[in-house]
């Protein structure tokens, strides 16, 4: 499995399990020179971490980075940036009940059949545990991107649907709630829900839109790593999501060509936006948005029948302090993505001309 | 742009414009010994190309494959495959027009603005052209995978879906009709409506429904190369694809995790499949299944306004022989990415165990 | 195998065999806008192309590469450069001889043994005859290089040594004597050597030497791929090739550091080189020279025992039309590799600093 | 620069500064199911680190690597192994008067000139320190690689030349001297010469060779990626190293054919083997063996002149506590790399056939 880097020029390799010593990262090709601020780096990690309110899971990590090296008088070096988050609060007695037995829709037997065992305690590397190293290195990559601005929101819990397009919300609500839906009813009636599911054991399921602004003209490699194939991709290894859509997206099938197509303004812009700020993989300039579906977690905190590794049936119950609903804390991770995937086709796109 | 590579061990590298001399590509760590049944590429070819139904574009393309290396008596011999398709029927004056201005919703405008000019002979390296260069590859990886089936089909064209599950249809059917959709009352009225669009010279969109079988289980390389991240970045990589989603996709988020989960078989298969036959980047040895959205193509054959390269207003007409819409030939080209997938994937899992 | 790539960012797939169709290649990420000057292209094949002189292979190959992409109006629009050159003169016959035998010290015994068979047909893809791809993208890639200047020449052949260090040569002289060594008494002497060995029937080893100049500093990605890494790895992929030193290399282990260590000039050019252009693995804006060992090529024309596939002890004799000594020939290959990786470096330094 | 990852299945990034926080790395693809010896990882890492003897630097660093992921009841897990190792005795202050210039034959000027900036703490990540995580990633290769036997030694020492063939040689007595040479009387003269130049508070370079044993036919990835080339370009990536050869090398160019090539025995082995158990790039189940130059380290204890970065002149005294050679520590890094390449290799090779 050599599956756990991302990127080209702008490259990130994470390890670590979530009942292991710690996890972490090297940063690698992050250019030199970029005064970088530690607070908003652990910002992000706080965004994503457990606790942080009502609805998300009550597990206590402090997710506290340690830096090792690539850093020198509060500037990036050039040279790769190595860091860790030590697990402090592991809790494996939680999970013992499932060393024997497979969880429904998790990880654990696919990864029994790959790699002959696993570390029983809990997810281990298929746990979301390993999303933090991502924010960690995503904080980095935003430092870079200067006025690339980089916004993601929950647009969806369940049935709830927040129906607006990103241009009629106000971005600076998105962290007023703890849901960090930018519409505040919407929010309200989110978070109810999220608590009734709660209350009920369950989990449900969500979505999230990200809009990257003030992006330049030029970004993409096509033919195979088109920009939005790649950000399809990122999004796509965030766990439990299982579809991306950008621009006019699955919507966009019902339309005409001639409804669709973009009429250009004199500036290059365009009118409409229904290509989602990318042509033939390549950005134009216009805001890039997409969303993310993200199913519901299968961890339920019922009573359910599964198997055993020789395949015997065996009941069980659901334990452990779990998200009933994972987009909230989802947020800055589809963020971290998004700006990991930008500053590598940044670097990509100053390769291109002589 | 070195962004024309896919895979890692089954490893294509494509080149070639839509009126340049020729197309082609390598295809390289295709393992040794594969009986290859040429005709079997060629068919594929067959129906990826221009001409062959009502509802597609008339140009005439012959799409010849020549194989220059790595085939020896009838066998793969571990060497890259070289190949080309020449380019015949170029017509570049039906492109003229547009030498100095920029179509809507194309990929004129950023190639000119990343590169600095562009071959204004048609659409170039963005012209889904290129992707026959992939159904050739495609068509040897399917012949590598064995048992593994692959199977596509036109599931929604414009407003019109075809509301049934892959598992209530005929695949026998897929080739059956023009629109390569198994439900030939559906395909009849598909196939009516691309006629009435087409007259009207304009274009609408489709969905496009892949499904995977025989399976193994454990193919996927997490955290970052999931295979269904690799699924997704691959069909995303397709000209014209807006959306992608697996298994329960973006209906899936409306559903309770304990109706979500899919509940074990003691063999190890499960009872449901909202996973879509991937655990956490991981085949399951379930089907694997997922859906992509094709925009309406660009090119409609109407009058329009935009601009050329000093940004003045330039009025002028959409010409030339173009599809209607754009999924029918789609379905070999989406095959093939998802063999390439398969086969890099099968090749990757072969390194992770002692 | 796919081990048919060479570069990150200036990239080129290779493919073809012996006595297949055509061998060729891809190169991709070439940047956009170099006014490609294509009868140099073909220059640099002439120099590397059988019959060339009396003293080289007699075989008779035109060795004229067709373009089939990325270059228009004479320049590269940054799409990948698809390219081939067609097997004219395979003269199969010549080898049946090996075809159930191996021929010691080739490549035949390992082919089978790791693919399972091979193209019996003369070399395959172990053949130097596709050196021929390396040297269009290399000429191509010296044609991105500007002022940069990549020149190798012929030091040592047998035990026949140039014991003159390249400031003391005429670089203008390398082309005009038929083994490519810039002192003409050395060169003819050297001459004199291959023609008595090439009449024995049997063969001689050979040095390069190759000296990069006016480098830029700054080239070079540490820790791993430091660019005399990169530089000795393009090297020792050339066939036949046994050894790679840069700046004082083997003979430099005697020296003590006091000795060794290049003072600067308080320009930062050094007063003396023993470095070799290269510190910590960037280049320091300095000469950059190196020597590559070229072992005597295996065919011998004269009777020899071997094996065959059932292990038999076999006797047979030595055929066809080879190189006594490689060098002469191998002197282009030589700079298209450097210019490979001088361009690929070049490309990777830009994305560096912020 | 993104150039601190080696490898493509089995696969390590390393990051630290030899004034950071702590050095480490991330070793991914490291198959499951390795029960691991981590005494012997200690043991290598012993063999590298400071003040084991008179004839090393006396600087004091304990080099206690900590293991964070991948490992889980003494087993791989097939998931990435996240390892650090803390810097505990940085001693910035012996360093402080380089902070204003530059020393000859280092790497500060050019990673000034790369990154606009350097961490002028010693050599940063230029230093050799970095070795120190290949030395344990290598260490777990050398646990993957079961018969397979690595044994560097020092076979010259300035003009002191070991002038017998691995053949002739014992390796157990590799660790009986300081110097790691298996020849005693030998290492003695070796040893006593490290004094005399240290004593000058000079140094001086070496010679390490390298015997691979028990090596299955058929690992190497021909064209580009042929074992030799890798190996070389791992040796090459080792701080302070300007040569490599294998097999006969550079004195091999002096032969003739006839006389070189490796006559078979009938159970495919050869009666000689010039060839370094390499033939076209793949392992012919023969000993690989190879020779690395090494440079004398740069860092002399006297008086010098060099430039500020201003390009003014200045005297200076070198200082610190280093290596008067290089090479009995570079032992365990030289078979580190070595290991990781047999390692992924070995894995590479799995993907070949059928």
């Amino acid at each position: 499995m050599a599956g756990n880097t991302f990127g080209t020029l702008f490259k990130l390799s994470t390890f670590g399990e979530s009942h292991g010593v710690a996890i972490g990262g090297v940063l690698d090709g992050c250019p030199a020179g970029i005064e970088l601020n530690l607070e908003a780096i652990q910002e992000d990690l706080d965004r994503r971490k457990p606790g942080q309110s009502a609805i998300v899971t009550q597990r206590k990590e402090p997710d506290t980075v340690e830096f090792y090296s690539g850093i020198f008088e509060g500037k990036t070096t050039g040279t790769p940036i190595g860091f860790a988050i030590h697990n402090t609060n592991q809790k494996s007695h939680d999970y013992s009940h499932i060393k024997d037995s497979y969880r429904p829709s998790h990880a654990d037997y696919v990864y029994d059949q790959k790699y002959g065992f696993r570390d029983y305690r809990g997810g281990g590397r298929s746990s979301a545990r390993e999303t933090a190293s991502r924010v960690v290195a995503g904080a980095i990559a935003k430092q870079f991107l200067g006025d690339m601005k980089i916004n993601a929101y929950v647009s969806q819990v369940g049935e709830l649907s927040l129906n607006k397009s990103y241009q009629e919300l106000d971005f600076s609500l998105i962290e007023s709630n703890p849901v960090r839906c930018p519409d505040t009813a919407t929010a309200a009636k989110m978070e109810e829900y999220i608590k009734k599911i709660k209350k009920e054991g369950d989990t449900v399921g969500g979505v999230i839109t990200c809009v990257i602004q003030n992006v330049p003209v030029g970004l993409g490699e096509p033919v195979f790593d088109k920009l939005h194939a790649e950000l399809g991709k990122a999004m796509l290894s965030i766990n439990a999501v299982k579809g991306f859509e950008y621009g006019s997206g699955f919507e966009g099938v019902k339309m005409k060509g001639s409804a669709h197509n973009d009429q250009f303004n004199t500036d290059g812009s365009t009118k409409t936006n229904h290509s989602g700020g990318i042509q033939g993989g390549i950005s134009n300039g216009m805001d890039i948005y997409f969303n993310i579906a993200f199913k519901p977690v299968a961890t339920v905190i019922q009573a359910y029948d599964t198997i055993d590794k020789e395949g015997n049936k065996v009941s069980t119950q659901g334990k452990g302090r779990h998200d009933p609903c994972v987009v909230p804390r989802a947020v800055p991770i589809v963020e971290a993505m998004a700006a990991l995937v930008m500053a590598d086709y940044t670097l990509l796109n100053r390769t291109i001309k002589l």
